[in-house]
């Protein structure tokens, strides 16, 4: 048994090739906490395929994670010397047009959800889209069930008039799970000052991505330009409000990116993408206690550190994985707090718009 | 509020065309339970269509009823005035041919799984079937799951030599959810002395069917000569070890007895099967308690008839909604009690055959 409680280490986002090995290396970096992908463009019915897979692995090595659909369960992970797996998905596809999904996703461990990946989706636009139409009639519906369930809203590769609005109609904090921000790497899948500040308004995460586009220099990015733009970035949305997403892809062959990016909604185009690797200082899970050197070069005290590197992830997702135990389809009765105001107001709109139709 | 806590009133099986009606009337009648059937011959995408519905049941019927996954939320249901809702299904045609799906059906809320239903499936025959090949060797491995994860065994609609080795290879008692004993009503679809014996000694349960094809006379079966039969059941079973499981299909037009039967694997017969009135005693769920005065009446005690009416189901559904916590896939370290010994047994034998193919 160790002497003291291990520090928090949580990944707000990874995508890997799932082995042994990767687990291993989770124990030997002793991570208390990944969000893992368990989906993009999948079915609800292949979804649950994967979920299948997830369910043997974590029988098959118990003795390394276990499946965390409560911060106390991330607790638990911590105290048994375990790594907790989060359950996210990376587009709506799984919901497919049925809003009771989002239910029965979340029994099934989903955690986090992103609304729209790169392209249009059924609740809103993607950051590749040439016209951002916003948040959609069920992506209103689909927020407020999320906001019931507390099933968190991750807005990465959104379209940035759809992350602003769903900022404003989610009653509860939001996350990008993994972006970093448009003036460190300009591209519309990183995000703009404006989004970092509603972020932080509505007391919203975001995770930080080591994934070399995301990085001005790609896989020569280094440690300390990484870390600088941390601090800027922590001046504007808060130090307490950032963590690492880092999107690793560890062992996944290039066919992966390619359905990342293509998924079946397109000709494929074998050959044209490939991962790139990774800057040297972040390779795989093993590196990622050693960002806290960097973090410190730059600036940052011990605790902010701490927070950056799973602290901050641990509060977020301690608040946001509690059920708001209210009803889209009630009244006004019974609601307490703000947590509860949002979905009535999603669902209010919504009625008012189709009143006449 | 009520002066005492209401007498445990458990329906082992219903298939209802649900209402708010019927949810009115199970309250009227004080049920504290209902096992109800979620789907026969649907795929497992089809069967989380009608969790979906369930779900907003659920919600929209929060005053009557309430989704049961264990005895505790029976206990709460009975609480707060509702009737707690516990899911089965009467075909493992939502399994498909993935074990993994039985632990996912289970997160969803299932909690009784029929092995057959009268034709061949993949883990058993049901008794329409010329030859009964017993149980096969998914259905092994199915068995040890549902041993594991604490998903009850269902035999009803199955083939005497397929009930009767599901019997013998799980570890934990085994349920005939709605049947009656074959010598009060001469159809392979109820069962013999040899497989009510079996069942005893397992410490199974026998829920007494009340849908008119199962009872000697049909609709015109006096409550007289159900208690009867009750009385001769239990001189076998135990006393204990019976229940009430009505087989009610309220409110269901004719068509869905025609899918109950014929499903979709042969040609349509339409206008040829249709429901048979119920007894003019046992019409809905406020005739359960009625049911009462005729145990009363056949010689059973007090004790007995609230056993009979309830009790005896609420403490099997306890035991056996309990998880085992051990692994199909882990060897004998951690095993304890009689209850993880099948799941080990079944895997065993089941690799023992396939060992040189």
């Amino acid at each position: 048994m160790p002497d003291a409680t291990p520090p928090m280490l949580i990944d707000g986002l990874q995508f890997c090739r799932w082995s042994r090995a990767v687990f291993e290396q989770m124990r030997q970096a002793g991570m208390s906490a990944v969000h893992v992908t368990v989906a993009y463009h999948e079915t609800f019915r292949r979804t649950v395929e994967h979920i299948v897979d997830w369910n043997w692995r974590f029988r098959d090595h118990a003795d390394l994670i276990v499946h965390a659909r409560t911060a106390d369960d991330i607790d638990r992970a911590r105290a048994t010397g375990r790594t907790a797996i989060v359950f996210g998905l990376q587009t709506p596809m799984p919901v497919e047009d049925d809003l009771g999904l989002v239910e029965v996703l979340h029994t099934l461990g989903i955690r986090f959800l992103q609304l729209t990946y790169n392209n249009q989706s059924l609740l809103g636009s993607g950051w590749m889209e040439a016209t951002d139409g916003g948040i959609t009639r069920m992506g209103r519906d689909v927020i407020a069930e999320m906001n019931r369930l507390g099933m968190v809203i991750d807005m990465s590769h959104a379209g940035e008039r759809t992350t602003l609005e769903a900022i404003e109609i989610s009653a509860r904090p939001v996350a990008v799970s993994h972006a970093n921000p448009s003036w460190w790497r300009g591209t519309k899948r990183n995000i703009s000052q404006t989004v970092l500040k509603a972020l932080a308004q509505s007391g919203g995460m975001l995770g930080l991505s080591l994934y070399p586009h995301h990085l001005p220099d790609g896989s020569d990015t280094s440690l300390e330009s990484f870390c600088a733009m941390a601090a800027e970035a922590a001046a504007i949305v808060g130090v307490d409000r950032l963590g690492i997403g880092s999107d690793l892809c560890q062992d996944q062959p290039d066919a992966v990116v390619r359905w990342m990016r293509e998924g079946r909604w397109t000709r494929p185009d074998p050959g044209a993408i490939t991962f790139p690797p990774q800057p040297p200082w972040f390779r795989d899970n093993t590196d990622f206690p050693g960002l806290a050197n960097g973090l410190r070069e730059a600036g940052f005290g011990s605790d902010e550190v701490a927070g950056i590197l799973g602290g901050n992830w641990y509060r977020f997702m301690r608040e946001g994985f509690v059920p708001a135990h209210d009803d889209i389809r009630a009244a006004a009765p019974g609601l307490q707090g703000a947590d509860a105001r949002a979905p009535q107001r999603a669902v209010l709109h919504h009625h008012q718009q189709g009143i006449d139709t």
